[in-house]
């Protein structure tokens, strides 16, 4: 039984993460931190410094500012944390860093179960069908206030599986401007924007015949919070140092 | 019980007519046109000029170089033509505009009865879904041996939504050389190659938590035997004048 | 511009209601009804008999018990209405259908434009490709705490094919107890349960060598909201009778 | 440079392994053993008697007669057998199982590099998800005039999920004649029938708010030919046992 403390427990992931744990018989919530002490099933402290009570491992939730001072009280209590919070600035970044010299501290780009699996199949795939002479796509959508395009996932999955090749491939984004044929060592990258769709990779094998398609589509970013349950879990425990959902997945 | 006969008998697609015939109850071969002069199971003769037989309509799967001759025959024995074979010469083009005055003749910039359908329903859907501010993509997929992108279907695709929408809509190809929002009048289109994907073609109507895709996969060519037999059945008996599949399907 | 009055601004489908209607320039909230009594951005009031303004059409997603009230309200007032409560009683139901001998009042199995274009697409798929030998089958993916299957849209999205082709198919749930081969007149009927998805339904359409899937995918309840404020603007003005979305996507 | 004989190099699929070996620098055809003896650009031989040229692999795709006879003279030569022949008897699989003490044989129940690869990725997928409580479903499409539901290899991606998680689950295959909810040991399986689709595996794990799909999607039954090549290139040199293409993937 994993006794998880929540930092940022008065916020919309917090409140999911609770849940999640609530349904989990291997783990419970033993303790929250938040500054605006919402009243919950588990005893809330406001601050890091006046939570009473120890926990096996922290899940973060919180905001960029309120990091710094989870860290040093990870560091003095011995607890490792999931570190979810987004936006970390460089001296937060270079704290968390050192920190985990003391700690163990898990942070991904992703929290995702799903994408980290997929970054995971994907290579694997890759692996195998390359050099099967299959050639590999990637689609993604999202929704139509997304500034960036193709998103970072995607960009992490291409990443993936070029690293899986040896670096032999580039990123196509357009082909209407050119008359000529695929080339072997593309990853067409292609990103759809419409509507209110949340977020979806399909990366796409295609060879002789047969094509392979590997795909994720997420519904809410509720998938952060399934993703560090099951990495708070895995952090208990463990030696210090950076841990990432590889890891967790491994 | 329509008879037919099949012009280019002794090729593939000929072939694929002749089978697909067969197993119509609501048609029959009753002669074949081609120089080879195959032996099938219903009379062939070498030429449109030779052929003794009177059927109510004309499959034209050929050479461009035989279709003059075989609409001189049409016209000569008033036999309606569904004319499949592709890559006319504006001379040949000229011609049978003319000869569609007096003979049905039936032409179409794809004979297959899912895209021609298609066609139909993303007009519907987009009278309907733009206006309930739906976003609209287009997703294209084909072989890595394909040179031009967007495929011809895809642009038809938009052409007919941007139609349908009194020509609102751009197209956009490539949305990672700028951080913007999507506007609402855009199409993007994606142009996926690989492997030896025959032609798939997703429309997409992404709305506020809900998707539309209309989506057709072709396996082969053979998809536009299947349409010209339905056309065939449609054009025998039709008055003079130049048809297309929308004519067919409507 | 249309004017609307919200029946249950209070709850969460009001809510959205709202917001939609906030962000469509050819309408506007006028005034709101809710026994909760919230403040919005424009007047509330605790029950019909109490609201003193008039609009030109009612979306109404409140709870059964309330109907009654809004029906009478209605028809004294002669201002049409949008029902979009569900679980009706037989009662209710009686009195809705007396009650639009004399206003105007839309009702729909599924409030969402998407579906019920869908249920007009599949119509005109069926006709067209069924005869030209295409087969029918339809998925449908929903949460694992949904306890009927199929889905009530899949089976309309199935009966809406079947009325279109003179009823003439018949529906197969299970394929793995018989060692046969597919009837022409069956539509398979597949209901895949997991994880918290939403509602989506692919109907297809399988033919030689080529397949149409229309597809639907719904994110949350939301999409009712949406298809309720197109239909308010539709039946605003509309003489007395009983519509449905059908007439609203005609 | 692998040098290969194909066994059966007559027939269909015969002629797309020669064609395929054609196109990969890595290995070349040095020999055809097919009693018809066409004439084709590498020398060809009625029977395995009568070959004369050493290979360092054979390929074949011949008839469950003619199995035998090979068998006999891959052990006297010391030439690896990649047997794709289907349909063979008891007898025939004895004498393989023995032959293979000998010389060393791979044979396979699908020898598409798709199937396989996505037989080990559901594995590890089913790892890492059904903890994290996704559900499994399986959706396979195939043409009309299949008799058996579900095709095998939709049992097979079953068996390897079941296998990975030590058989707790069962398979559902149908939901409709009961009103539960899921239980999360089931995998539903479900088997669309339509059209010519030569056959399509969608394997679906669906958790909180995120879905990913591992899918396989064949045009022909050419991609056994890739399969087999691939497994060629891997047998040549091996020592005596039976393989099976999870080897030539590992």
């Amino acid at each position: 039984m994993t006794n998880i403390i929540i930092h940022g427990c008065g916020g919309r992931m917090g409140h999911v993460v609770a849940e999640i744990i609530k349904n989990d018989p291997q783990c419970q919530v033993v303790a929250g931190i938040d500054p605006t002490t919402p009243t919950l099933d588990f005893p809330v402290f406001a601050s890091p410094a006046e939570c009473t009570i120890k926990g096996d491992v922290i899940i973060d939730f919180s905001t960029a500012t309120a990091v710094p001072a989870l860290l040093d009280y990870a560091k003095e209590t011995q607890t490792p944390v999931v570190l979810c919070t987004t936006a970390l600035s460089d001296d937060t970044l270079a704290k968390m860093k050192e920190t985990s010299h003391h700690v163990a501290i898990l942070k991904s780009a992703n929290m995702s179960v799903g994408i980290n699996l997929l970054l995971d199949l994907v290579q694997r795939a890759a692996n195998i069908l390359y050099d099967a002479n299959f050639d590999i796509e990637i689609i993604e959508k999202h929704h139509n206030q997304k500034i960036d395009a193709p998103s970072g996932t995607a960009v992490a999955l291409a990443d993936a599986i070029n690293e899986a090749l040896d670096h032999q491939l580039h990123y196509v984004y357009d082909r209407s401007q050119k008359r000529e044929k695929r080339e072997r060592t593309e990853i067409g990258m292609h990103a759809l924007r419409g509507g209110t769709i949340v977020g979806e990779h399909d990366v796409v094998f295609a060879g002789r015949d047969e094509v392979i398609t590997l795909s994720h589509h997420a519904a809410s970013r509720e998938v952060f919070a399934v993703g560090a349950v099951k990495a708070a879990k895995f952090l208990a425990g463990q030696p210090a140092g950076l841990y990432s959902m590889k890891e967790v997945l491994a």
